[in-house]
């Protein structure tokens, strides 16, 4: 359970601190704050994070996957607070280094579109976090779909999801990565941060009973 | 069958509300609306969507690529209306969720360029159609091509396809991609419909024809 | 050989149709003429084609490549000739449909830069070829290197070589891809089709002699 | 070892030449000068390079990948020097022939950006570092990680990783890749190489200690 909390650990921190890092460096030295970049910086990191720490801890990183793989019965349900706890540590360092590396400042932080009506932001996580949670479910609990680019997979669908997410609600799909920056950051972020929680718990939760359908 | 169904549906709801819902952060949030976002997001969506359902309904998510399965041998003729209506039904209930989301308004549909002769948008759905077919049925048919990488070079391809085809025909290659975005918002795009219905299965089929000299 | 004469034709016009019809969507249709769509799509093609043909003619698609492989001992020489008429034939047609679709005018043609010195181009797509045929005799001819991503790699492989080559010269490593659309097209581009049958070919015949020390 | 010498030189030549010679075709001849090019062309170079050499040299590339290899007991102390000389001499060649083909002037170096911090310039590039080295641990030196894509997953590590950097740094995590060009270039380069030197190696030593929990 150590190598596992360490695992979830060090991988959230990275799954974090890519993005966060990303808006800070385009805020404060000119770099990239296009939403393409932040969707691939997203991704990629995903991907290299799940391919790091996969064969450690199965790479959920993000409290919304711990619990739809527990909803599916392929997570014991007592492991789920150790892991959760990983999580937002893991995220909450990477927002609390970048703030160390790039001054003060909220960096990477979601909060709904200005106007956007909260429903719509609900049911854009939910269905963001139900179409990355799928592919999940396929590629790491059933053995038909077993793949060796499973991780490949997973961080490339991040990429497009973040990309469609962004400006509404930033494409968070994950608690984790939407508390941590907002813990550093307080103010608004913290304020909306139930809405990151309930949609993509949400969405996980009904791939779950979808995937069921499968089995 | 029920789960077939299902997986179609559901797999061709996410590559259709992946580039619908891109074009609708777009327009209404200052999202990103360029080629290449709509290019990237597309392939990836695929990508992601096929490796989520390969192993359940071979993830066609396409009438036109079921025709070439079926042109070829390689899939029952009898299954082929089941599966184009859960193909319709999910890019249907994409568009949908798409407008719910994001508010009223014609999101993500296709039509031909102003000044495009209906032609050459045909010889261009065709070819684009034939060249992602080719790859489909090497990788999906052919023992020899066999690789756990089908899906994201199949994703892949639908990036450089939809990057050449966008500005002239959208680059649809998939009727139910055009059809459903189509129902939602009627219009012009429904008019079109033909275009994208015709150019991709003719290119499927040919696809299939050229396939078997390599059999 | 039918077969084969057949997948290097098809697959030759899938890496030159992508580039050359992005190029005059790009021109005629307001489409995207960026250095990086002309990269991710020549790459992307290059992945999708030889994921599709590879099993068949193992996928040079390139007079280069084809020479590269016959320097290592690694293909027949009597099969040369067979492969580069193929190849420069699906490249001409490729070019030829472009211009069908998209109307007259030069497509995707390659000439130097102005001002740049020929000793110069030569040299660097030399050596933009030498990197290519690297990969390309590691992952084709070397079982140690054998992975089921080989196609993947060398098609990414192309977008780089493409992204740092494009200004200068095009970044063409293949005289087929040059020599179709300046067949098309007549004038500059093919007054220096030297320049792309020179330095691409020497570059590969370096690569084959460097590889030959870890045989 | 002589194989693997010239697999060190030529891998470090590709990865240093893409990014040095983007830079100077951007700044010469109208290029893509953009983050997001550098980022991709410098990790698909490594993705590229490491798919053609690994199975000679194990791909190391970077002299402090080098030291977290050797750190972490999977490379014998002895083969260092060796190693380091390869890279630094294919680092410099590479900067070199880039001044060659594009002309005179510094191209792709590394200098902290105007008003950064030394220390947070260190702290920045030994993160991004560590994260690199604990996916190369995993899928270099533990058989439970092993995977046909571990130089597609390092490659698309690299590019997210210089997309952070980049602002700040240059994104360097790579002692050879930012001497090479200083030598070639001397000035602020050379001046700041230290900072380029004892960053990466900071994080990958920590990194080899962080994965040693796995083991």
């Amino acid at each position: 359970m150590k190598q596992k909390f360490l695992a979830e650990l060090l991988g959230t921190f990275g799954i974090v601190f890519a993005p966060v890092a990303l808006s800070a460096s385009g805020k404060l030295h000119g770099g990239d704050s296009s939403l393409a970049a932040a969707a691939w910086v997203s991704g990629l990191a995903v991907l290299a994070m799940i391919t790091a720490f996969g064969h450690i801890s199965a790479a959920h990183f993000n409290p919304a996957v711990t619990l739809g793989f527990a909803v599916s019965g392929k997570f014991p349900w007592k492991q789920v607070p150790g892991y959760v706890v990983a999580q937002v540590l893991g995220a909450t360092l990477a927002a609390g280094l970048t703030a160390l590396i790039f001054g003060a400042g909220a960096h990477g932080t979601h909060v709904p579109a200005v106007g956007a009506s909260v429903l719509s932001c609900l049911v854009l996580e939910a269905t963001l976090a139900c179409l990355l949670m799928l592919l999940i479910l396929a590629v790491a609990t059933d053995p038909r779909a077993s793949t060796p680019v499973a991780g490949v997979a997973i961080g490339l669908c991040v990429v497009f999801l973040v990309w469609i997410g962004g400006p509404l609600t930033g494409g968070s799909m994950n608690p984790a990565r939407s508390l941590g920056p907002a813990l550093v950051s307080g103010g608004a972020a913290l304020t909306h941060g139930w809405i990151y929680l309930l949609g993509p718990c949400l969405g996980t939760t009904v791939a779950a009973r979808l995937y069921a359908v499968f089995r």
